[in-house]
């Protein structure tokens, strides 16, 4: 018997529930291995009339997955009004997450997929955490500088080396040691995580053109450029700083396996526009597997059935090869 | 008898020749209007074995096309070797230019397409604006600001309403005036160009997320929403500010007519990711239609027969697009 994916719902309003159940009716199809929802079973049953099969504890889910979706319930969410988010269903998402990191961590499950929260609700009933992804690395004991965000889709990762400040603020915050950190733990995570044996990391640039020899902007050869000449004295293969403008067409993306850029949207922007429906957030530099779809609770459309699950099976299924790869890593070791 | 399409050949040691002579092997199977290109016929012949027909003024391509390309010659670019570019072939990009631009802004040339060239080659001949566009524009009498460069490939346009700048001062340059300056001339250029009676505008944020209310910065909230609340005002169709990273899908696309974005790698990196081999370079607010293929001149492979065509032949039929539906809506006025 493996033990199963755990999946947190997220948020019970959002299109997590629904995105959840979807995926489920896609196992076969899509190969998806075992997994087990966790939250309020409610919360399922609200916007979906499929089978669903209560478990007390991860061994059962094995042998009722098959036939219905398995459904671990923490606590009662309240009223569950979907699109109509509320304390009582911010603490039951707070609970599932705690829980299902909880079962990963300690073995019996097998690797974490987080369904879409809100961080504003979550706030209300006391999180105190950026996302949950500061969250899952405290509880797993890594320091949250350590943890790095990576967004990925069939054709692309990105590594974002900055994440939510104002993009006025990137330029001060770019630094050698900030740089060589993340690219660290990325280039190791490609190889726990994807099985990759020499990543090739390449840089965006931060000014356009990556600053044509100083012409505009500084970045490139005050910080960039060293802490490539630091990384690739450690053996990382690094390259860059490369216009970024160049680097996402189809023949670019081929050269390298993933794009370290300096700040949220040179992310983002192409990850969502070549990989809106199906983009993964996998957390790298955690002992565990964490990935979540890259979208959020989405409550304007929740509870309405149009929600896309693509992104929901990519991260089940990534979190699935991930922890394959690990476990092949393990053995061999 | 309709008027030629001129096309300045652009460096000579760069890919532009090339480009060219390819587009015109496929003027039948992508029903190109008839084009001459403005140069030295020899840095076609050099790179290309097909037929060329030197014409002396433009009445005759029209006669000549179908059997072969037309070139006309300004001056003796010295020896031409691909990808070794030198002050004469840069004397001869500059006359193309200068040439091409007149014969259109006469009415000789039904439209403008430009060639790649050298900054840095044209710059020690004596060239001293900002690039191609600045040049045209004053050729035609129209303020630097008031030409607005877009750039367009099948599925996106996007206008960068700050180019090419160090990142960390695009802040300080973004202004309500500004905006509002690039947005009118887009919005007529829309319609003039591209015979969109109503054209949607929708516009970036600043910052990841557009700031989250003010959350991540303010640009959004001092700068972009005022410009676009004047616009809404002035009857133009304008929208956001949007996170940039959810703007660029397929979905999300169809909501607008063109993106306007507050620096260089906003719009560019979604636009070459999508389009990198058939982007278009449209300036919008000259009297003249005027187009160029969205790469550089690639001296690296100039002369090695790898070039693709496909921006160039793109850029040619957008011109021809902008100038059937000028020439509409001149007959209509």
């Amino acid at each position: 018997m493996t033990q199963p994916i755990v999946i947190s719902m997220g948020d019970p309003a959002g299109i997590g529930p629904e995105t959840i159940a979807k995926a489920w009716m896609e196992r076969e199809a899509r190969a998806l291995p075992p997994f087990v929802a966790v939250g309020d079973g409610r919360a399922v049953a609200r916007v979906w009339d499929g089978p669903i099969a209560p478990v007390s504890d991860l061994a059962a889910v094995d042998r009722v997955f098959a036939e219905a979706l398995p459904v671990l319930t923490v606590q009662d969410a309240g009223e569950i009004v979907p699109g109509q988010p509320d304390a009582d269903g911010a603490r039951c998402a707070l609970h599932a997450l705690e829980l299902a990191a909880g079962l990963v961590r300690s073995g019996a499950g097998r690797a974490l997929v987080t369904g879409p929260v809100s961080k504003s609700q979550l706030y209300g009933v006391g999180f105190t955490h950026p996302g949950q992804t500061e969250f899952v690395a405290e509880r797993c004991g890594i320091a949250r500088d350590n943890a790095v965000m990576m967004l990925a889709g069939p054709g692309l990762r990105v590594v974002p080396i900055t994440t939510h400040v104002a993009l006025a603020s990137v330029s001060g915050l770019l630094s050698v040691e900030l740089i060589v950190a993340k690219a660290r733990v990325t280039a190791r995570g490609l190889t726990r995580n994807f099985g990759i044996a020499a990543p090739r990391l390449a840089f965006a640039g931060f000014n356009p053109h990556a600053g044509e020899d100083g012409t505009m902007g500084r970045e490139e050869i005050d910080v960039i450029r060293p802490a490539i000449e630091q990384l690739v004295a450690e053996g990382i293969d690094a390259r860059g700083p490369y216009p970024a403008d160049t680097m996402f067409h189809a023949r670019a993306r081929e050269q390298y396996d993933a794009a370290l850029c300096c700040y949220h949207d040179q992310a983002l922007v192409p990850l969502k526009t070549l990989h809106f429906d199906d983009g993964v957030n996998i957390t790298l530099g955690l002992p565990i597997v964490r990935t979540s779809p890259d979208h959020g609770t989405a409550f304007g459309i929740a509870g309405t059935g149009v929600a896309h699950p693509g992104a929901t099976i990519a991260a089940i299924a990534m979190a699935d090869a991930a922890a394959r790869q690990r476990a092949l890593c393990a053995a061999a070791a």
